[in-house]
């Protein structure tokens, strides 16, 4: 048990980030208390009843009174007036930190609220699962990710280090980004993605001539990945496309004209146009398999293999 | 252990499934004796070496010489060939299957090939990893996944209800279907989603603003999945691309479609479209875990768990 890196830590919005957080701070001992706060009623009752948090509280501004890090892991379309809500009961010289997966848009509705002598340090832990809610937390949801701290203009060294740290002690990797590059970079490795497996899925569940039941019965061929993706939480992710609209369309415009690209080679059989590109893209898995950010068992190890 | 299915079964192509055919054979005592061949010298001297098959031959003819069942296990665009090599050695009597993920196209390029009195039933095991070549395969790969048997116009039924058997022992579930239909449920929960993955992942890979190595860091965000799909044989997916067109390209037209109607919900703000849309997914995802045809676990359970 290390010494704590904070005296008293906020979690506003108690779903799977916060969660996870909040068994990765315990583990730790990364702070002397820890408090949550959660809009609805039902997720509080939640959290009181599987431990979650020291304390929950029943409004906010209890949640966030005296503490030094206050961590903001509501949908980034809620951080605007979440933001003006705490901004009365903050603590001079407290730190208040986000995880949106969105950075830019998160900057401009969390930062004018805040008042002078409160410090903020934007950040995004790049870890999830496709569950959400309270109890969908674990204590080892980042170990060995990356955590992308987004410092702002001004935003003061010492509670930018005190920050690195803490994600640290939560088992993160960390690095520093400024807000566009980052929110080019998650319309790559994430953005994007999640919209076209998110599309993928509807478009089964759409067709007329082949079944749920069929797609349900055959999904081991493929398309069960994309249905893990695609059941990531709406509110969320609703949140992240239309606040990082011109990445996430830059990119997705980029699919579309090497997916036609792909299907012209198909309707002319150009056979070596796609024996070249499926040959490319491995090298990329290799890549995230010697940098540990995934399994090289097959299919991530979900089946048990023996000969 | 049970009685035998056949009593001399000839494997052609020890890539992945083959390989996999082999261990659950000898696990559930299916056959009396398992002979392979595989175009690649270097292939068979690998099977040789791990014990890949009771006789690895050096010659495709000595491999089906005598054989009950013969399942061609090689790229979809080698079929063709492949039953022409082997029509002269075939036994009266034996059943020629394959393990080809398009079905029409197969059935045009062996039948023709085959002598009278000699069986042919299609066939495909819905199952699969990104990993390849005779080392990768394991006797669990087809426990509780579907086989899809595609029988032909007068193909024998005691020929297809032994078949059955076999596969059933090998620890698939068996389901027919015809060959048409075959082709276009695949194409939704297999080709589509696989060509979308390579596209996805070559995109990544080709972004000036954003590097490689940025991608491979931080691919825990979603995008880690497609690289997974993205890896799989180029060889295979060519030639099912090639020999599954007009399935193909139907999907990914709807798909398409469906992605430009997010696009412009993305561009135009429309909030509610998106929500709507992704809380429709999360019901294919649940009926997929209800089926036994993935896990519940977070992230495919490849990452601990625990509070």
């Amino acid at each position: 048990m290390s010494a704590p890196v904070y005296e008293k830590v906020a979690l506003i919005g108690l779903g799977l980030i916060a969660s996870s957080m909040f068994w990765a701070i315990k583990r730790g001992g990364l702070a002397g208390e820890v408090t949550g706060f959660a809009k609805s009623a039902e997720s509080r009752e939640t959290a009181r009843r599987i431990g979650l948090c020291d304390t929950v509280c029943d409004s906010v501004a209890d949640a966030v009174e005296g503490a030094d890090l206050i961590v903001l892991c509501v949908p980034v379309g809620a951080m605007d007036s979440v933001a003006a809500e705490i901004a009365p009961a903050l603590k001079q010289g407290a730190t208040v930190t986000d995880v949106g997966s969105v950075k830019r848009s998160v900057i401009d509705a969390v930062a004018p609220h805040l008042p002078d002598g409160v410090h903020f340090v934007p950040a995004h832990p790049l870890a999830g699962t496709e569950h959400s809610g309270p109890e969908s937390g674990f204590a080892e949801l980042f170990d060995n990710r990356w955590c992308l701290l987004v410092p702002v203009e001004g935003s003061d060294p010492a509670a930018v280090a005190k920050l690195r740290l803490f994600w640290e002690g939560i088992g993160a990797n960390v690095d520093e980004m400024a807000a566009d590059h980052h929110d080019l970079v998650l319309a790559v490795t994430s953005h994007a993605p999640h919209l076209i497996a998110y599309t993928m899925v509807g478009v089964a569940d759409d067709l007329r001539r082949v079944t749920d039941s069929e797609v349900i019965k055959y999904s081991a061929a493929g398309f069960r990945d994309f249905t893990r993706i695609a059941a990531s939480d709406p509110t969320m992710w609703r949140d992240v496309f239309l606040n990082n609209k011109d990445a996430t369309l830059e990119i997705l415009g980029r699919f579309t004209e090497e997916l036609f690209a792909l299907q012209r080679a198909i309707r002319t059989g150009d056979g070596e146009h796609l024996h070249d590109y499926f040959s490319r893209t491995r090298a990329i898995r290799r890549g995230i398999i010697e940098a540990g950010q995934d399994t090289a068992a097959p299919n991530f190890g979900r089946e048990g293999g023996s000969r």
